[in-house]
């Protein structure tokens, strides 16, 4: 892994690095945030999944999570949102392609030879993280928008792997909302079965981990109604006794201004998980 | 004045406001936080001056000092950094024309006409903001860089304009580095005495009010050694008695990662003396 850039923040680094994914078969951009702590040993990590058109940089400079992960001792580490490169497909629009991996693994071509940001996310990059830093192979995460999607399916899919998962404004059910469906379609092709697979509201139903899902939820989001409604997975858990916490958020918008006001609650919520 | 963006925030709002600017002669941009006390009632005004490239955004998504002033009760106002506009005067390179107007007001031309940013933060900002929002006729004034060169020169200009002024890593002697020399040159003319009323270094010697100057700096930081220098304005202070404390950071450097670990000590500095 090369060191791309680095800046003291909060008594401790944020950096970016730049390595090569096996996993995604390019080189990708990672933002890792080393918190004081780390003088005195592992730490434990807390994974960031970004929304849609975010790369590593939009969580390290809008969200103002350095100061509670600093205060927190957790490492928090952002990875860009697909598959980079110019051999890599990619689409006209920001909701398919390069940008909007949607942490899935693709099956279908042009994609699949990339586009595996679950195996990326969940295998490769704890493997090089916990190999290269200060880190203890405590793991939680979390997300926003599509990268809330990503957090609750990687964390519904692999049970035992994370302590805890929350997320800001994500798409719950994609199967059954516009984003999805076009990125589902594409990356998995035609039949829709095999979406379920990567679908909260769907998986939820079968979860063999009670995992508690925490999700904030602003109500003036101009994406609330279309895209997230995040309801449908209040009904799914309720309906199988999984334990949610759902969060509406009087005036809050779908912005990283939303993010950065609760993003406190959120660190301390995982790193309470991630220590206990 | 008509609000063009406004985000929820820490219980309050980030708004951006645009308006027509008589001093300068062009529509401006402003950044104005609203905290949640205003709910109870006027609150002071903090100003920020950004530094050379920036416009009235940088700041608010990058500096997290939303959450420090709603803890703390007080309005920050971000102006932009120039005049802006098709028919403004501009040149090439980042640190003449838009976006580096060194909060002077220019005497020669072809800049004379509308940088007059002095006039415009002192003067007509503060007018509308206190004829606009639910502000106290308090004041206070800090900023970065090229912004901790305004800070320091308007409330050394300005006596008991300002409750309270600091800076991160200022340009504090604008007359004797290349910045200031290339800026001050062309807005001011050749005549290098008339550069002396816009240099914190000169004007801190003939100062009526002691007000207490807080800097900080990064030991890290790429232009200390060329253009920032904050050692003559400490000789200065020190050759008549006028507090300063400068705070050499180690480690950081001139970015925004820096801005942002310390912006909590500065509001709370500042909240100190408004509310006082």
């Amino acid at each position: 892994m090369e060191r791309i850039e680095s800046y003291a923040s909060f008594g401790g680094h944020q950096d970016v690095w730049k390595h090569r994914s096996e996993v995604l078969g390019c080189e990708m951009k990672v933002a890792v945030y080393l918190p004081p702590a780390v003088a005195d040993g592992p730490c434990p990590v807390l994974y960031w999944l970004s929304g849609l058109t975010c790369t590593e940089q939009n969580f390290i400079t809008k969200a103002g999570a350095q100061r509670y992960a600093a205060e927190e001792g957790v490492i928090i580490v952002a990875p860009d949102t697909s598959p980079r490169g110019d051999d890599v497909a990619d689409a006209e629009g920001y909701d398919l392609g390069k940008g909007a991996g949607f942490y899935v693994n693709a099956t279908e071509e042009p994609w699949a030879s990339h586009y595996r940001m679950h195996d990326y996310v969940v295998n490769e990059l704890p493997a090089l993280i916990e190999a290269n830093f200060p880190a203890s192979s405590k793991r939680a995460i979390f997300g926003h928008s599509m990268g809330g999607h990503g957090a609750l399916v990687l964390a519904l899919r692999n049970p035992g792997r994370y302590a805890s998962v929350s997320a800001f404004s994500p798409i719950v059910a994609p199967t059954r909302v516009p984003w999805g469906e076009k990125a589902l379609g594409a990356y998995l092709g035609d039949e829709r079965d095999a979406w379920k697979a990567w679908d909260a509201t769907e998986l939820v139903a079968t979860a063999t981990e009670r995992l508690p899902l925490l999700i904030d939820q602003g109500d003036a989001d101009q994406f609330l109604a279309e895209q997230l409604q995040p309801e449908r997975l209040v009904r799914a858990c309720e309906e199988v006794g999984h334990p949610i916490e759902l969060r509406m958020q009087a005036g809050y918008d779908h912005s990283y201004y939303f993010i950065a006001s609760f993003i406190g609650d959120h660190i301390r919520h995982h790193a309470r998980a991630l220590k206990g």
